[in-house]
């Protein structure tokens, strides 16, 4: 298939992620136009075959699909507030909150645009690679449209749903877990260091534990969604049990440990809801703050 | 090879773990001797051909190779008192901290046993398979000679170096991101379900998620050891930015997120001392204490 019979596509924002979904684009022979607010970011897409916008109008104009891969939607519709949008279709790909993805889809469709607001799940590098995850809610004319398109970006294209807040919501409910276990590694490394052991004689060792915890997640879904914590693989009181060893090492090692302290508080309270030979993912429970 | 050729290898301590390491042991043709405060545990084991002990010191008597998997290495001892362990290998097998392990070392070699303190970093269920990690620090000779015997127990079975130690360090090291992250994984449960979407739908994002981190383990572990964080694939600042979006979703959803506070405060003082543009690796700066 020739260049010309791809879908033009427009790429604002080119930060790191933003420039890997231009460049995946432009390698896939999409007639890519690029915007940044600061210009010589767009030079080496440029090189590869892109064109430049002068304006982020010019260049949500210059392609029925639109990508925005800026800051935050605030960011996006303020770039986007001189662009003549009816018929395109609008797709945003950055971090923010349901409302804000909500906030946005109404002043998008209030423009005459369609609009899919979509996340990406992982880093810049993994863009274009065949299992790299995407994930889209809203106008599903949208997704069908230009599925093949956004498959450019990772082949692992999902549309959760006509609602434009879900990849939002999923995007924070899987994140969640990404700053907690990232600090529970480099706390790992502390305590390594702390002994004069190089952080990368862990990494094997991690990366299997990493795997553990996949392993389970299936269970614990299943749990939760039941409502059933009876049959504990892993128990409330196993984990109030290791709380012990934690202010040990503290005690032993050169490392900060505070940060714990509301996650043993949050087992604590599952035990004290009744939930202690009860499966760890009991603590679900006690995150749900009571209605009213 | 024959029942009659391999160690004879005495269990001590009959919870979920030390039930799978005592029937991995009797599958695999070891002449295997349990013993458990709780002598009904011991049942399914000897109905298929494990020797139940009458006394803790009977049964580690009974054998050269005595692993014990107690709740601590305290209970260990306690239960260990009255038993003849000159002579002995004996191989624990518990959670600990790293003190509590070099106390158990100086107790079992002073009663002339040779010592090394492991760790299964796995589940029950997962005793005895091939890609299962155990790790032991302690008497490299204990090591050297049942390697055979204690890869029974998992296939991928490492001694970690001749400290007693260097089991429960590592556990502690690399098992820190454990109760993190899933408390991450159930907060984002619990987000789901406060619009009514089951968690299973998120497993599969979830599961990519770790995959994702587990791909950054390598990378982060050498920045720290070098450390050198200038070359960031995700900036502190990056996280900073993500702090205000937690806040909007604990305002829209009923999920308590008062537990990440601490976490938001990490990265506040990395960004403080310095490194807003340097990878979130250099968290591990900030979680060492000022030495004195």
């Amino acid at each position: 298939m020739s260049g010309e019979s791809r879908t033009p596509v427009s790429v604002l924002g080119l930060g790191s992620m933003g420039r890997a979904l231009a460049e995946a684009l432009v390698d896939a022979g999409h007639p890519t136009t690029v915007w940044n607010r600061t210009p010589a970011k767009a030079a080496p897409l440029v090189a590869k075959g892109a064109v430049e916008a002068e304006t982020a109008a010019a260049a949500a104009e210059a392609s029925p699909l639109v990508i925005t891969c800026l800051t935050t939607f605030e960011d996006t519709s303020s770039v986007l507030e001189p662009a003549a949008l009816s018929g395109r279709a609008l797709v945003t790909l950055n971090s923010g909150s349901p409302a804000g993805a909500r906030a946005m889809a109404a002043w998008a469709t209030g423009r005459g645009a369609r609009f899919l607001a979509g996340a990406v799940k992982n880093v810049p590098s993994a863009v274009g690679a065949p299992d790299t995850l995407l994930y889209y809610g809203g106008d599903s004319t949208v997704f069908a449209e230009y599925e093949t398109t956004l498959k450019v970006l990772g082949g692992d294209t999902v549309h959760l749903g006509d609602e434009a807040d879900l990849a939002a919501l999923y995007e924070m409910a899987v994140g969640a877990m990404l700053l907690p276990a990232l600090v529970g590694y480099f706390q790992g490394a502390a305590v390594l260091q702390s002994r004069g052991l190089p952080v990368s004689s862990m990494v094997r060792f991690a990366g299997k534990w990493l795997d553990m915890i996949k392993s389970l997640l299936p269970l614990y879904a299943g749990e939760i969604d039941r409502g059933d914590y009876t049959d504990a693989a892993s128990s409330v009181n196993l984990f109030l049990a290791a709380e012990a060893h934690d202010h040990e090492l503290a005690a032993e090692t050169n490392v900060d440990t505070t940060w714990l302290a509301p996650l043993h508080d949050l087992v604590r309270r599952a035990l004290a809801a009744g939930h202690g030979e009860h499966s760890v993912s009991a603590l679900t429970e006690v995150l749900r703050k009571p209605v009213g």
